[in-house]
């Protein structure tokens, strides 16, 4: 950790920079904040992609805790809750300077972000939960949809940078409320996918081509992105992912058990989990979450 | 009757026009027609509204079987299947000279419209189901989106008719066909509503506000047109309609029967039905569709 270590002693009023998960959506967002002029350090729990990053940009590559210590920001983009349980509450918040801010971009669960923000609070540590969508492009081009839960000042703190990530930037309400709207998001993307299929199924069924469909149902109140966006895939049946079955499982999984807590009914995401859930045990995780329209072909035998 | 079978006796190219059903979306459609210079003939169930009709525009009222037999096109705008059984199947088509076009914008059932094209065509008439949607304002701005199935050369005929009803016309396929792109709007608009409730009620009870979602998710894939259209009614809860909850019920109806014709599996769409027949039975059914948010509330306890 030379060089990070290094980097937080050079004179600067631009804040030192920490990264860690270096998948799909972490890398680009990593690499487009260093491209900004952010001193960056980075981890991943393959260090080889951490190591491409530093070589590509300059960042300094150590562990999670390395990168607490000499980072006034961290972002962190993980898979999911466990793994953020796992490096936010174990590492980062242990490790971290008082007065540091933490910003877990992952799609994790709303209690989850509450906790984090009370335990970093005790240690004096800034926490906002600041998951995303936009997808793959989105983090590449810089253009994603940020949805921020936490104290006012430090979503202030940390604004530059979300600018530099993302085209749409809201402060959503206290800790937890940025993974409430992500969930609400999810379902309402999930929801709509069992809709479109529901629907296209039927049409299909009933001799009505799928592209006439589309288009005539685009043209009034049953208009969606979901049919804008995965035309393509529905029309051909070529379901490369995009964004992929799995984590629209795993997310409606989350918006399922914060539903549960808060004593809230969600029957048709309930209904549409298992569907997803379908596709999972079929091995069909990584393929597009409009492949459920496969799902219910397959449940439609036809007469 | 004297006016219109005078009327009928005029010489010109333009075709003698019955209109039959003159509620909420009929009567407004049917003097559009007369505004835009066709002789009328008209019918309703309540004959004050054919008369209201009649005086202003100077359409002919009659009964169903007089209209069907001076008209060469004749629309039916009716409530559902059992009403377009009794007046297209038992009145219109026995009375109506061959080489009438009998036009059903009534949302119904494609097996029925299936059925009444073969009847007429065996007494010589062509059959069109064209449903429309767009709602009342739709109908008097002669914005309507207009989804026609049937032979082309009947499309053709009543092409010049339906651009005055509508904005956007569409043959969509064989008979039947229209009434199937409407089911498989209507399963689209009330699954999108069934979507942006649960989202709703989770993320309130998670602390965040309506509007604040309906931003945020607007911005991405979860973006949809009932998130616009319906906007203030799902922020204030004044569910003054409209597109009403008995229509949403009627037409959800209407698609489960279609798909379990086809073999078609529709879970969800057969979920959402249930739930807005909990609005009907509690007497809601004239509520604005986007009331399913009172009932996922209702079954939302909290903690």
């Amino acid at each position: 950790m030379t060089s990070a270590a290094a980097a937080t002693h050079k004179s600067t009023d631009r804040p030192q920079v920490g990264f860690i998960g270096l998948g799909l959506m972490g890398y680009p967002m990593a690499k487009n904040l260093a491209r900004a002029g952010y001193r960056l350090a980075v981890s991943n729990r393959s260090s080889q992609k951490a190591e491409r990053l530093a070589s590509e940009t300059g960042a300094a590559a150590g562990t999670p805790e390395e990168v607490a210590k000499n980072s006034d920001v961290v972002f962190t983009m993980l898979p999911g809750p466990s793994e953020v349980e796992a490096v936010v509450r174990r590492a980062l918040i242990p490790a971290a300077r008082p007065g540091t801010t933490l910003v877990d971009m992952s799609t994790s669960s709303p209690p989850l972000a509450r906790k984090l923000a009370r335990l970093g609070s005790e240690r004096g540590l800034g926490v906002l939960d600041a998951p995303v969508s936009g997808g793959d492009v989105g983090a590449i081009e810089g253009t994603l949809s940020i949805m921020v839960g936490g104290e006012a000042e430090d979503f202030e703190r940390a604004k530059p940078l979300f600018d530099v990530l993302g085209k749409t930037v809201t402060h959503v309400g206290p800790a937890g409320a940025g993974q409430v709207v992500k969930a609400a998001n999810q379902v309402v993307v999930a929801l709509t996918i069992e809709a479109v299929s529901e629907a296209l199924v039927l049409a299909s069924r009933g001799g009505v081509a799928p592209e006439v469909v589309l288009d005539v149902l685009g043209g009034g109140l049953a208009a969606n992105k979901v049919m804008e966006v995965k035309r393509e895939k529905l029309l051909t049946g070529d379901f490369v992912a995009g964004g992929k079955v799995a984590s629209q499982h795993k997310d409606l999984g989350i918006a399922l058990q914060t539903a549960r807590s808060l004593g809230v009914a969600m029957p048709a995401t309930a209904l549409v989990e298992k569907l997803y859930g379908s596709l999972m045990s079929h091995g069909l995780g990584d393929l597009d979450h409009s492949a459920l329209l496969k799902v219910l072909e397959d449940l439609s035998p036809g007469r």
